[in-house]
């Protein structure tokens, strides 16, 4: 491709959306399990959707879905059990499901036996088996499932794709990502949160932001993992490791022999990267898996090297659009149930082969 | 430690030679085996030097070893044969092996039973055998040897382990490294050349140059690893896979439960760095391996953020003079002969594990 045009990619309307032909009407949605991300940041960036809507909130407590349904200006609030139920199911659509990890699959199901299609966050379950049941569950009602990997709606990284799809960088070589923070360097950090959970979470750093520069880089290079390597360690007590990892550092060898090196962790220096190294150039984003974009894209390629800084948008509301807009065109989504089991085969590959000190292939 | 005083360190005085308290004399060095980093880099680092100077050349061709002897004004010119011979050796005190991997062992063994002191270039040797006979070889006879890892010299990285230890990031938990460079860009480079010969080079890229993260990341951590894991590969058919890897991807476990990522190959986009990250604070350094410094430091902390450009100076020049320094002065060189076998074990174990598909432990 030509080096220039490459570059001027990221000055240029790349927030355009490469996906949206434009829809009608607009997705209902409910939210269940109300904790700081949906709260925080998937409703105000539902608000900002063309095509959904929040129009009910499920939790454990009553009252809690109905505070949140009021800021959400939805007319529906249930508790769980209400929804099991499938009481006020009118109101919604479809659901969005941001319940503790172990706790995706029963929402799943219920919604599913509803009839609503599903967006689920990641990681997809707490084990494998529960995410086949989860796929299994959606395919036998014919629903749509989604994964939220916010990462493939994000506009940088579709446009990072389409470069390295392009060729930007030769033939990929190499690759990495980091996600990292210090957890308990905010003091308002709840040592009893269901992230540190074995039963709730499944694992640690690995499972909860590991998966990001994971589903990430399959997203990026178009490629699924071969084989996976790692290890898995937890000096802070506050971690109940080896499950809940503090720190994670795995290696993947991807279909087609791209080699990637990736890093989690909830105890070290705060750090969100993506590199990919080609024999002709490479693509680094800073930044790369914070909320609300800020994204900056170093390029590099034929001895020259551009630096594009604040880039991105609120890629939770491309997510939340995209969703509904594939429900409004009757397209499936392509993080669907099948992709999510291929980071769920990684993530327990990670944890076999960190316990076991062997390299663990994947089907 | 004061943030603010880690930071100025980087602006002010960090040149200074930590280990120089003063020497008196001249340590007359040999060259053995001209090579481009032998004479193109080394010849002129010890030009620069307080307490080393060349005395003498040794090739396998009696007229390279006069051309060379003639640009470094040294009166006395070599064959092997002749060195081997222990002609012309009351020329030197000490000398810097700069053969083909596999051929440092016979010119060590030389000369130690000549009782001169040596300087031997990284990888020690081919095989863990070959670099344990040659630390017996040395011991045998009493002299000094000390393995060429012109990191350990380098101002910039000297600064850095100061304040690891420091605590500048507090307790270490992730790290990595990684130098890269794509090989064939450049059109002169000899598809023939020993680095792609098995028998001559031991491995490829991961021996070369992945061997400059491994022993940096030692030096600067202050610790050693305790396990590998590792991923070789060689797309392109110009390198003897697996033994000449073209892209190499290995896992650390570090003494102390530090974890470290790092990267070589001769086939992806140019890329030389470290990263060191603690639960308080990191340290990136860019530009980390290549040689005469322009090295960039970035510090992070407590919010703070600094970026320090053009750092460093020529640590060939600084190696030569630290090891001319260890003679002079009656001084074990910290990088000796054991020191170099744990890296030895390390590659090896890098190979073993990438071939196996498991875990090795390092003793």
């Amino acid at each position: 491709m030509e080096t220039a045009t490459a570059f001027d990619r990221f000055r240029d309307g790349y927030e355009e959306r490469d996906w949206d032909d434009g829809a009608d009407g607009t997705v209902r949605i409910a939210l269940v399990g109300l904790g700081w991300f949906a709260r925080d940041e998937a409703l105000p960036a539902i608000a900002d959707c063309d095509y959904a809507d929040v129009t009910a909130t499920i939790s454990g407590s009553a009252e809690k879905a109905r505070t949140v349904a009021d800021e959400a200006g939805a007319d529906t609030a249930l508790t769980y059990e209400r929804f099991h139920d499938g009481e006020g199911s009118d109101a919604y659509d479809a659901v969005y499901v941001a319940t503790p990890n172990a706790r995706h699959l029963e929402y799943v199901e219920t919604a599913a036996e509803l009839g609503k299609d599903v967006i689920c966050e990641k990681p997809m379950e707490a084990t494998v088996e529960r995410a086949e049941a989860m796929v299994d569950a959606c395919e036998a009602a014919g629903v749509t499932l989604m994964v939220a990997y916010r990462m493939q709606a994000d506009p940088v990284m579709r446009r990072v794709r389409e470069l390295v799809a392009d060729g930007f960088v030769g033939d990929v070589a190499q690759a990495g990502g980091t996600f990292a923070f210090p957890m308990f360097a905010n003091e308002d950090a709840d040592p009893d949160q269901w992230r540190l959970d074995p039963d709730l979470a499944g694992g640690g750093s690995l499972y909860d932001i590991g998966v990001y520069p994971l589903n990430t880089l399959r997203f990026v290079l178009d490629a699924d993992p071969t084989s996976v390597q790692g290890s898995l360690t937890s000096p802070d007590e506050r971690f109940d490791g080896p499950v809940i990892d503090e720190h994670a550092a795995f290696l993947l060898e991807f279909d087609g022999g791209v080699q990637a090196l990736c890093r989690s962790s909830y105890g070290s220096h705060g750090e969100s990267s993506l590199r990919i190294d080609g024999n002709e150039g490479a693509i680094t984003v800073e930044n790369a898996f914070s909320p609300r974009g800020e994204r900056t894209v170093v390029l590099e390629r034929d001895g020259r090297r551009s630096r594009h800084e604040g880039l991105g948008s609120n890629e939770l509301t491309e997510q939340f659009d995209y969703f509904a807009y594939c429900r409004l065109t009757g397209r499936t989504p392509t993080a669907d149930g099948e992709h999510g089991l291929v980071d769920m085969q990684a993530l327990d590959g990670i944890q076999t082969a960190a316990a076991g000190g062997r390299r663990v292939d994947l089907d």
